[in-house]
Formats: C-alpha cells, structure tokens, sequence
C-alpha cells in the first residue's frame, strides 16, 4: 500500500510549472479583463456546466442554505467559529509609537485592508471550513469588504449550501458564484458584477494557484497552495491503528495529497501497512485515498528518533503528528512544519476544523518560508517618522554624508536647505 | 516642469506585463540552473562587463572597503545602524501559547528563516543604505545564514565599495559579485559557490522583479518592487522651496520616479513650480530628476484638504509628507501609504537613511495591500495544537458531523477512532 523507504530514498516531488497550463490561464484572465461578466458567463458554462442567471448569489439564498442545515451542524460551526476566533483575536497586531527623544517619535500604524477576496473551492473539495478559517481573519482584522467566490453545482446553479450557509453565519453577503482562474481574475481586476479586492486568498486547483501568481503584483495574494501533506512521526508507543486511520484521513483529500510515517521503529511501519490494508476498503473515498497513498505515500524508517526528526525537518510538511511519548519536548526540534498536531489526542481534523489555529497552511516545503494564514494577512503596517527641529538638526550632516556616498545630492540639500535660511 | 492637473486628471501609469522581457528571464533562470556558476561568469561578462575570478568576494575585500571608508561616514553609518535597530527590534514577534482550558494548549512559535538572500542594487542606484534596511531586520529575527548579491563595477570587478563596507559594518561575510535576474536564479536554485536561500528580499531592475516574481513558490520574497514614489500634501504654510527640494530628491533617483505634489493651495502649487525651474539645473543629477519631474511628476490641485486626503488615499503613495499644519491629525485620515513623514522637520532623506523605519516600501499602489520590509518577513509563526483527551472525547461528535458534511469520512473515523476501544 504505501513504500517503506529508508531516509535518503525520499525526495520531493518536483512541482514543475506548467506553463501550457501557464498560457490557457492567461487567456482566461485577458479574457475577463476584456469582457467581464460575459466572460465569466462563459466559462461557468463550460467548465461548470452551469448558465448562471445571477454572478452573485441572491441574499435570502444564504439565509436559506442556513435555516435548512442541521441544528446540530449548526452548532458545530458556531462552536468551530468561536474557537477559530478566540486564537485569531490574539494574532491582531497593535499600532505603536516609540518615543526617541528630542520630541522624535516613531511608529507603526495598523490598518486593515479595505477589501479582500476569499476563494473557496468547489468539486469534491468543497470545504465550509475554509470559509471560516478565511473569513474570520479577516473580520478579526477589519476588512471594510469581504467577497467570497466559488464555483457552482450544476444541481443548484449555486455553490455548494453548506459553504453559503457558513457564508451566512458569518455575515458575509456578498457571494459569487464562479470559480477558477475566472474567479481569480474578477477579484484582481473587477467585472460589473464583482468588485475588485486588494487581496485574494484561499486554495484552489493548479489553475487557481496559476492565475494568483500571474495576478500577484496587481493585488497581493497569500500563497501558491498545492496538495495538501501530513506526516505522521511515531515511536514504539504509537497506536498503528490510529495512525492509519490518521494518513487515510490525509490521503481522501486528492490523489495528489500525501501522507507519510516517519518512525525509527520498523515494526510500528508494518503494523501501519497492515492496518492500511484492512481498513482502506472502508472508508468511503478508497480510491482516492488509494491512489494517493500509492503515489504520494510512504513509511519512512530512520535509524533514531533524531533522524526522525531530522527527516522531518527535511520534508517541512503542512501538518506534522507527533505521535510519541515526549511530544512537547520533540516539538522544540521540529523547525519546518506549518501546524504541529501534540501527542496521541490531537489529530489532524482538530485543526482542520476546530480547534482554532488557521487551516490554511504551507504546502510543499513552504512551511520553510511561509506561514498559515492569519490576521496579519489582512492589515498592512505603515511607518511613521515624525522628526523635530533639533534632531534634525543634530543629525543633518551624517544624512547629507550618506546621501553623498550614494550619489544623490538632492537627498542631501532637501535636509541641508532647511537650516540655511 | 510640473504639470498642474485637477484630481480627476490624475492616473496611475500601468504596469505593463512585458512578456518579452518575461521570456528573456525565464532563459536566464533556466541557464542558471542548468549551468550554475558558469551561467553567472557568462552574464556578469555581458551584462556587467566583467570577468568574474571569483563569483565571492573574498572577506579581506569587505574588511578592506570599511577600513578605507571615512570615519565620519562610518560613524553616520553605526548611527544609522543603531537608529535601524532599535526600531525593528520593537517588531521581533514572540512565541505565545493559549490555555483553552481541559488541558488543551493551543500556540504560535514564531521560528527565523535558516536563510536569506539579499538584492542590493548597482548602477546608479548603488544603496549602501539598502545592505543596513535588509540585513538589521534579518539579524533581528535570528536568520541563519544571509547573503548578500550586488552587480560588479567594472573598475573594481567588485560590487560597490560602500556596499562591501556596509556589509563588512554588519559581519555579513557571504557577497557575492551578481547582479541581475541571475543574481536571483542562483539565490533561488543555487549554484556552486552561492547556496540556494529560502526567502529573496530587495529592490531591483524591472529584470531582477520579473525574475522574483517567476522563482516565487520555489522560494518565497518580499514585494515586487516598482519605481520609488514621493507624495508631498501641502497647505499655505507650507515651504515651497523645501517642497521643491523633496521633489527633486524623489525624482533624482530615476527617470521613472514619481515626485507629486497635492494640495488645495493653487499659489503654493505654482510657487513650487517656479522653485523647481530654478533649483533643477543646480542639483548633479538635473538630467535624470528633469526627465523623472517631465514625466511623472505633477501638482495637483484640489477644492480642499479633505480633497487632497482622499487623492492621496487614491494615489496610495510609497512615500508621504505631510507637510501641513496639523499633521497628526491629518495622519488619523491616511489609510493608503507605504511610509508617512511628520511636518516640516521630516523630509524623506531621514526615512531614507537614518530615523530607524524600513526603506524597503510597497509602490505602486501596493501600499493598499502591503507593508515595508520588517522582521515579519524573516520569521515564520507555527501552530501548535495540543488537544487532550478529555475534550476531544467531548468534542468529537461536532468534528465528525464537520467532517461528513465536507464528504470526508476518514476524517470523522481519525477522531471517533480513538474512543471506540
């Protein structure tokens, strides 16, 4: 079911850019910068199947999608939203001044975006999750504006209920219902129907991801997502069961999703195969699980638990179970991982859903240079210098002089012309 | 000089995809990374005019640049440092845990880059000061390692000897004699002599942003970097001379810099005008600030100050002076803008050099979405989520119910597993 390999016998797999791939989303952004909503009219039907009478999903559809839902999954996400506020709320950053004497003060405000896009993506992937873990960060930090776009169901015409349920839930009424680079392309550069954001985020397929990329620059962007990883790191104490259960919670994501053990216990990495096995019959996406745990799946047996930690270190993965006995002491090894699951009580779908930190998460090795998402995503820090007479002029000279050694005598003589007369 | 204009005359030059210069990057990338080291002698050699010996700049060369330096600018230099440091140290995040109760500890470890390259451009835009705004904040996060790239000059077959100081100043050992989009190629992939880093900071060409925002993802950075830009907001008190000096030291920095003046003052506008007719020829770069003033610079004219907040909320400006009476109060009313210089006594240069905030700004209009270089950009933040058993017991059932409504049974099972004996 899944390789057990030895530590060098891992390699990542290389995420090349596609660059057919690369021109088709261009097209589709040219095309919605030219044409609009026609444009997102056209592709909704061809890639969605869908001929959408309204881009934007009518209010009393959210409230609908709302009162229609379960009570008892209503109150999963309420209790969900109120965890994933509590540790937001702690992320939101302060404006501060330093005073530097002389009546110099120094500073940084914090100011909120005036708008952001959210994408929630759709097809079998389709998570009201990622609708809160976007959308309260953002709320949280002040968004004047928050849209959410994500691609219908031909069944409805809509996206999915649950996702305009959670939309509802969290007061954000301005919802689209187009996906894909399409999507993208709306928030970036705006259509009659979709106002232009400042920001976009959320994951999405390889087209979504391309046609961030391609748009970063005219607006920002929070991450290129790709598949989502764990790894698993287990000693002798670990329960195998439970970590099958745990990387084919991993592998249902996508055929392209990857789930690893990382043990210097060879006999643990059997009993997971084994468990593998038995139990991947069922669940009800095997195949997909299957199909990623072949491709993208490994055990990885190391010669101690250091090099465990090493390997992880290494693989810098979006989520990391330490299933062992001295959890929080490994945990101050792990450098390169984006969410750290502690001990045998803690896996993966807590943090997928409830627990609180974000969901959205360094794919790919990211982990090594990015960071979840979270309300720092949504402000921006602007610097402020406010200087008096005497410091300025006690410091003129020693600017003047370094704006000479760069060439630039204008830089000079703008501090210099204010104490001449 | 200027052009006077109404606020309504006023647009933001686009930002043209050149795919012609895009498709020469990617050929650069490509050589670099099939060619390593021998790619860099090949550009350096066309594009610089120089025979690299060694792609490194031996350390006595760094040591050797600062001891031939002036004291007095070696002093300017530890202040500027000093002032630098002082106020990044004030952004340096810390770790934080949340007790959520039942044992349940949920947190953020915030962990330094292990390493980061540095941009630092040549030509007549040859910044010592950018080697103190990239490399303080990254030593205040803890980097690992840090490099730094500059193009060579051809007299010396060395980057620019204030840059080789500075970085001497601040024991960054590793420079290297690279400018250009292979600067960034080898930064991002890694070649024989310079080691592939996790995040690329710092401004550059149109060559070195194009080929920023292409190697992003394998490699993360920090903004892409336009022409600088000065927005000075006036009322009738303000100096026109001293104005006119601001502009002029924003425009001297580039053809393509962008010096505007904004105020209600129609009298002040024009008294500017007339200064900058003036002081031009007597600054040594008249040739460049005159084609930058022609070009991109203008006075705008508004009905009132409220007015003139807004267009500057519109033009969202890298830099700001708020040369106006009150300007506190008129800083509570600025939303859009990188950096934000306080009254008569702040003009750019002690932002640019000295006071202790980041030159490093977003342009463009990008200060709508993002902020200057900071520690923020050298650290990523970790979740931690430690859940124990007796929550997960209570709250498993809403997890579950979570799961199913997304279609992911596994998800469901990984939690309910773990109570079903």
């Amino acid at each position: 079911m899944i390789r057990l390999i030895a530590p060098d016998q891992w390699e990542r797999k290389p995420v090349s850019l596609d660059s057919a791939l690369e021109q088709r989303v261009v097209k589709v952004i040219k095309d919605v910068i030219a044409n609009g909503d026609s444009a997102l009219r056209d592709y909704t039907s061809r890639f969605d199947s869908v001929d959408l009478k309204s881009i934007k999903v009518p209010e009393h559809a959210l409230q609908t999608a709302w009162e229609r839902s379960e009570p008892a999954w209503q109150r999963a996400c309420e209790n969900a939203a109120e965890n994933i506020r509590r540790f937001h709320q702690r992320q939101l950053p302060e404006s501060w001044y330093l005073d530097d004497g002389d009546d110099v003060r120094l500073g940084q405000r914090v100011i909120p975006l005036d708008s952001a896009g959210l994408y929630v993506p759709g097809g079998t992937a389709a998570y009201p999750s990622s609708v809160l873990m976007t959308a309260i960060p953002a709320q949280i930090a002040g968004v004047g504006h928050l849209s959410i776009a994500s691609p219908p169901d031909p069944s409805t015409a809509l996206p999915r209920q649950e996702i305009l349920a959670a939309a509802h839930m969290l007061n954000v009424s301005h919802v689209y219902s187009v996906g894909g680079a399409q999507a993208i392309a709306a928030f970036a550069f705006g259509t009659e129907s979709i106002a232009r954001v400042d920001k976009i985020v959320g994951p999405g397929s390889t087209y979504v991801t391309a046609a961030k990329k391609l748009v970063f620059g005219h607006v920002n962007i929070d991450s290129l997502a790709g598949p989502s990883e764990l790894v698993v790191l287990a000693d002798s104490a670990a329960n195998p069961k439970w970590i099958a259960y745990d990387l084919m919670a991993q592998a249902e994501h996508d055929p392209m999703a990857s789930a690893i053990l990382v043990t210097a216990d060879r006999s643990i990495a059997h009993a997971v195969c084994q468990e593998l096995e038995q139990l991947l019959p069922q669940i009800n996406r095997h195949k997909i699980a299957g199909q990623s745990l072949r491709d993208y799946g490994a055990a990885i047996i190391t010669a101690s638990l250091d090099q465990a930690i090493q390997m992880v270190n290494t693989i810098a993965p979006e989520h990391l179970e330490l299933m062992v006995s001295n959890p929080w002491d490994v945990l101050e090894k792990v450098r390169h991982a984006g969410a750290v699951f502690i001990g045998r009580w803690s896996p993966e779908p807590v943090g997928d859903y409830y627990a609180g930190p974000n969901h959205v998460l360094p794919t790919g090795g990211a982990a090594k240079f990015s960071s979840a998402l979270g309300v720092d995503d949504f402000v921006r820090k602007q610097s402020v210098i406010g200087y008096s007479e005497r410091r300025l002029g006690h410091v003129a000279d020693e600017i003047a002089l370094m704006a000479h050694s760069e060439g630039l005598d204008a830089h000079a003589r703008s501090v210099k012309i204010r104490f001449s007369g």
